[in-house]
C-alpha cells in the first residue's frame, strides 16, 4: 500500500474508542488524523478527555490531539471514520458521515439490523461486503456504513463458521459469561458484581440471536437455523466466555468438529490482512481451557480460543466453550479488520 | 416428636461437615452427639480440627467435642449418621455403618449411582425413599444409605419438578456458573480464579446428567428425557447459578411455567418438615435476578430462586435462571431434610 | 420512653440513606414518618427511587413511602431529621432545618469542621453534645446540627479512646484498607478495582486527621497529639480495616492495651442506648483477625473489632488492626446512636 | 561476554521457579542448562511437573527438560544455581551446592539472616557483594550463597535508598497491601480472600524489619534507624503496594524527596546490567497511582513505582506509596540481577 489512508475515531474518549486508537496508532495502512467525541469533551486534549486507557497506554502524540466534534466538516482530512459512539447518538451521526462520502466502520448497534447495512465479521461473512453497493444506491450516499457485530455474536459466529461450512447447523444454544468491559466504563458498579453474577444484560440476547442469523446467512437472507441465548455478566475484566451447544445437520465426531475449527481460515487470513489472527480459531486440548485471564489476548485479542469440544447427547451434536476478547475481536479490532478487508478488496 | 434422635456427623472438619453441624446443633428433632473425621484429626477438639466455619460460627459446646474415628463402635450413641466424607473414602465406611444398623444420610457421591440407593431431593422424589427396603433386603443390612444429589443437580431438579409434573419434559440443557465453595476448602486457589472463570469441574457434568435422570424417574427407572450440562466455576463464594433451557412435551407460556413453579409444593412442605423451605421455589419478577450474593440465603439456603422465565425459540419451550445454595440445599441441608422425611414417614 | 419520636431521612435513596431507613424502621424510640431526596426522585415511591438496598431489604410499607423534597415544610410531622445528603448540597439544607427547629443528625461532612458543630461518636466524646448549646445561641437556631464522623475516623477514634484514657497518646499513624461502599453507589467502577487497589480517596486523609483531633479533644479544643493517615481502597464490599501505630505517653505492654480496649465502655453502654453495641470494642486473639468479611457485622455493625495488638518498636508503643462497618458504625448507625444519646440526655 | 554461563534452577516447579526460568530462558549472559525440584517431580518433564506458568508461558524446549534432583552431582554442567526452594529445605541443600563450588543465588529465606550471607538488592547495597569473601573463608567453601530479600523488603529498600543517601532516615513505618502470588501457588484459598483482606502474613513483618536494616547498613553492620511493619494480604494477583511513612534526619520538601527518587541510579544502572530497569524508581505524579494492576509490570517488573509523595506531619518527614512486582523485583528478578552484578564485577 502506497500512502496510508487517513482515518478518524468517533467516540474516542470511551473504552472502545481507546481500543480503536491503540490499534490505529501504529497501523501499517491507516493513519490516525483526528479524534472526536461528544460536546462535553470538545476542545480538550484527548489526555484530559479520555476516561479509560488500555493497559499498554496510548502514544504521547495521540494523547495531545484535540478532541473535535463528530461532524463531517470537522474531520475533513479523514476518509474513513471508525465509530465507537454510544448507540443513542450513533444513528444519525453515522448517516451524516456516510452521506458526506466517508467510509464508516461502526461498533454501534444503531444500524446493524438495517436491511442494507452489513454486520461484518470478516472470517465469517466477507461476502456481505457487497451489501454496501445496494446501500449506496438506495440511500444515494457517496460513503457507506459497515458495522461490526455485538461482541458476543462476534465470538460465537467465528467459532460456528467452520461448523456451518463442514457439517451444517440446525440449532444453537449459547450461555455466556461476559466480562465487565462489555458494559463500557465506568459500567458495572463494583458493589453489584463482587462475589456475584448478574444474569441479565439489556438487549444482549436479542442482539446475539438476530445478528448471528444475519451474519451466517447470505447477504439479505438470514440463516434459518434456530438459536437461543442466555447472557450473564461475571467478574472478569475482559474476555467473553460462551458455552455453546450445537445440533448438526450432518453427524460428526467432536474430534472432527475440533479439527474443522483448528484448520479454519477465512478471507482475512487468505488476504493476509494486517490485523488478521493466524489462526483465527485456536483449539486447545486441555480440559480446563479456554479461561478469560489466560486466553483473551490470543492473536493479540483477535483470535477466539475454543476448548472442550465434546459430544452433546441432548441435541445430537457437539458442545464446546469459546472465548474471545470482547473489546478487540468483539468491537474495535473487528471494525479495523473490516476496514482492512475493504482496502484489500479496493472497495474504499 | 418425643425424644430427639441421636445423630453424628462423619467428615465433620470440612466445609459440608460444618454446614451439617450448624444445621443439626439447634435442630428440633435431632440431637448432635458426636463428630468424626479422618485419623489426622482424631482426638483433637473440633475447634482445633475444623478447617472452615460458617459465617454464623458454631456453638461453643460443639466446638469442644472430641473428634472421633468414623467407625460404628466409636459412634454407638448415634442412630443416624450424616456423612460429609470425601468420596474417596466414603464408600466402604458408609457401608459399614449401614451394615451395623445406622441410618446413613450422605453427601458423598460414592453410592449415588448404586441401583438400590436413592438419590433423594425430597420435593422432587420423596417416593424414592421406599428404595431402601429393596436395598436392605439385597444387602442384608439393618441400616441403609440415602444420598443427597450433587449440588448442581439438587438445584436443577427442584426447579424442573413442577415443569415435569405440569407440562412434561423432552429435553434439558443446563449451563452453570458455580460457586467456589463447591470445591470445598481450601479448594480453588485465588490465583486461578481472580479475574477469571474456570470452564471445567471434574466429573460434574456427568453427575448432573445421570443424577437428574435417576431422580426425575420412578424408583429404579430413570427418566428418559434428554439432558446435557456444561459446568463452569466463577468467582462467587456460595450459590450455584444455572441457565436452563427446556423443551416441553406440552406447549406452555412462560407465565404458566413460572406460575407452576411459584405455586409448587412438595412432600416436605405438606409434611411441614422443620427444614423445609416455604415455598421451595421463589420466582422473582425482576429482570436481573436471581443473583448469587443477593438470593443464595433464600429460605435459609434451602429454597431455590428462579427468574427470567422466558420463551425459548430454539427448543420450543422455556429458558430461565435458577439459583440455590450449593452447600445447604445442594449438600448438608438436603440430607438433613431427607432425614426429617424418613423420621416423619416412620422409616427410621 | 412514652411515645416514639417522629423522624425523617434526607437523602433517602442512596446507600447511607437506606442504612438509616433500615435502622429506623424498627426502632424502639423513633418512628420513621417520611423520606426525602433530591428533586429527581420527588413524587416517586421509595421503591422506585432507591438505588441500593441493604442485604436484609427494607419493609414493604417503607418502600411505599412517597419521596418528598428536603424542605422543612414538607417534613413538618418530623422532629428529628437524619441527613444522608451529599455534601455538595447538605450544607444549606441542614442549616435550614436547624433554623426551623429540627434536630439534625447528619452524615454529611459539610458542617463537621464548623467550630460549634460537634462531630459525635458517642463512646468517644459524648461530652461534646453540649456544644449544641453554643451553636444554638450563636446561630439563633431553634434546632441544631450534630454530625457523625467520617467512616474511617469513627472506627479509629473508638479504638483509640481507651488508649488515650489509660495511657495517653503522643502520635498516631494509620494506614487504611477501605471498602467499596465507602464511595457510595454506584461508586467505584468494577473495572478500576478488580485485581487492584486504589491508593487514594479524595479528601479522606485530611478528614481522618482533623476529625480525629477534634473528637478526641475537649469541646472547642482539639487534641494535640500528632496524626498522619494514608487511605486506600481495596476490593471489599463493606468494612474499613485500619493498621494503626500509636506512640503512647506512658509505657504499656500490648496485653495491657488490649485489656483496656476489651473492657472499655462508653456513655452509650452506660445509658444502655438501644443501638449501643456491647462491648463496643471486640478484641480477638487470633493472629489473623479482624477480617472484613468475617467481622464487619460484629455488634450488628456497631462494634469495632481489634486484633493483633503488638509492640511497635519504631514509635515506642503499640500497633494493631481495627475494623468497623463503614456505613453502619461509620455513618448511619453512628448518627442514630447520637440521636439516642440526645434523647436519653433529654437534649431533644 | 564471550560464552554464556551455564545455570540451573532449583525449585523449578513453583511460581518463583517459573519466574526464574522465564527470565533465564532468553538471557544474554546465562544459559539455562537444567531444572531441579523435589523428589516428587523427579524424572518428569517440566511440562508435567510445573504447577504454575507465567502469563507469557515458557519456551517449548524448556518445558521438555527433565526435572532432576537438587543435588550438586546431578547439575554438574551448571556453574550458577538459582534457588526457589521452599525455606524448609533450602538451608542444607544450598550449603551443599556452595560447598561444591557453585555460586548460589537464592530466594529462600533460610540463610538471609546468617551474618556472612549478603541479602543483596543491588541498587541498594551492591557493596555487600564483598561479604562473600568472608563467607567463603569462614565456611571454607569454593562457592557461596547470595540471597535476595523478602519481596516486601526488596520494594521498600529500593524506594528508601535515595532518601537515605540524600536526607538520612530516622524512622520508617510501613503498612503493606500484598498480592496473592506472594503466598506461592496454590497459596491463598479463594474462599478466604474474596471480598476480604487477611491482616496477617506469617513471619513477614519480622523479615521486613530485619532484612531492611541489614541491607541498608554497611556490610556486617545493620542500619540503626527504627522500623515497624504491618503486613496484609489483599485480593490482587501480583504487585505489593506499601504505604511508607519516613522520619528524615534532615528536613526536606516532598518535591525534593520525589526528585531524589526519580533521579536515582544504582550500580546495576551504572553497569548497564541486562535486567536492570532504567530508571529503577518511576515516580508518578497522578494522585491515584501506583496501582497494582496498572503499574506492576513497569520496567518489565524490575522497577518500583512511587506516588503520592507528600508531607507527613506526624513524623516530620514524608509519606508515599510504593509498588513493586513481588515475584520479579521481589524474588526471581532480583536474584538474576544479583548474578549479573557478580558477573560484571568478575566475582564468579
Amino acid at each position: 500500500m502506497r500512502r496510508k489512508l487517513p482515518v478518524a475515531v468517533l467516540g474516542a474518549t470511551g473504552m472502545v474508542g481507546a481500543r480503536f486508537i491503540s490499534l490505529l496508532s501504529s497501523h501499517p495502512w491507516f493513519e490516525l488524523k483526528a479524534v472526536a467525541a461528544s460536546e462535553r469533551s470538545r476542545g480538550q486534549r484527548l489526555r484530559e478527555a479520555v476516561r479509560w486507557l488500555p493497559p499498554e497506554g496510548l502514544p504521547e502524540e495521540v494523547l495531545e490531539l484535540e478532541v473535535r466534534s463528530p461532524k463531517p466538516r470537522e474531520l475533513e482530512e479523514a476518509e474513513i471514520v471508525f465509530s465507537a459512539l454510544p448507540s443513542e447518538v450513533a444513528g444519525s451521526i453515522e448517516e451524516e458521515f456516510a452521506g458526506e462520502g466517508f467510509a464508516v466502520f461502526s461498533n454501534a448497534s444503531s444500524h446493524r439490523m438495517d436491511e442494507d447495512v452489513p454486520i461484518l465479521n470478516p472470517e465469517v461473512n466477507a461476502d456481505h461486503a457487497s451489501m454496501v453497493e445496494v446501500q449506496r444506491k438506495r440511500r444515494k450516499w457517496e460513503g457507506f456504513i459497515v458495522t461490526n457485530p455485538n461482541c458476543t455474536a462476534a465470538v460465537l459466529t467465528l467459532s460456528l463458521k467452520p461448523i456451518q461450512e463442514e457439517f451444517g447447523i440446525r440449532r444453537v444454544i449459547v450461555s455466556t459469561m461476559q466480562a465487565l468491559s462489555g458494559a463500557g466504563y465506568p459500567g458495572v458498579s463494583s458493589l453489584d458484581i463482587l462475589d456475584n453474577v448478574i444474569p441479565y444484560i439489556r438487549g444482549e440476547e436479542e442482539k446475539v440471536e438476530r445478528e448471528t442469523l444475519k451474519m451466517m446467512g447470505a447477504p439479505f437472507k438470514p440463516a434459518s437455523f434456530k438459536i437461543s441465548a442466555s447472557c450473564h455478566r461475571v467478574p472478569t475484566l475482559d474476555g467473553h466466555l460462551e458455552a455453546v451447544f450445537v445440533e448438526l445437520e450432518r453427524q460428526a465426531k467432536p474430534s472432527e468438529v475440533a479439527e474443522a475449527m483448528a484448520s479454519f481460515e477465512g478471507e482475512p487470513q487468505r488476504l493476509k490482512l494486517p490485523t488478521a489472527p493466524k489462526p483465527p480459531i485456536v483449539v486447545r486440548g486441555e480440559e480446563d481451557r479456554p479461561q478469560p485471564r489466560l486466553d483473551r489476548m490470543e492473536g493479540r485479542g483477535m483470535a477466539v480460543v475454543v476448548g472442550r469440544v465434546r459430544e452433546d447427547r441432548s441435541l445430537g451434536g457437539v458442545k464446546y466453550l469459546v472465548l474471545g476478547h470482547n473489546t478487540i475481536r468483539g468491537a474495535a479490532g473487528c471494525s479495523v479488520l473490516n476496514a482492512e478487508l475493504f482496502a484489500a478488496l479496493k472497495l474504499l
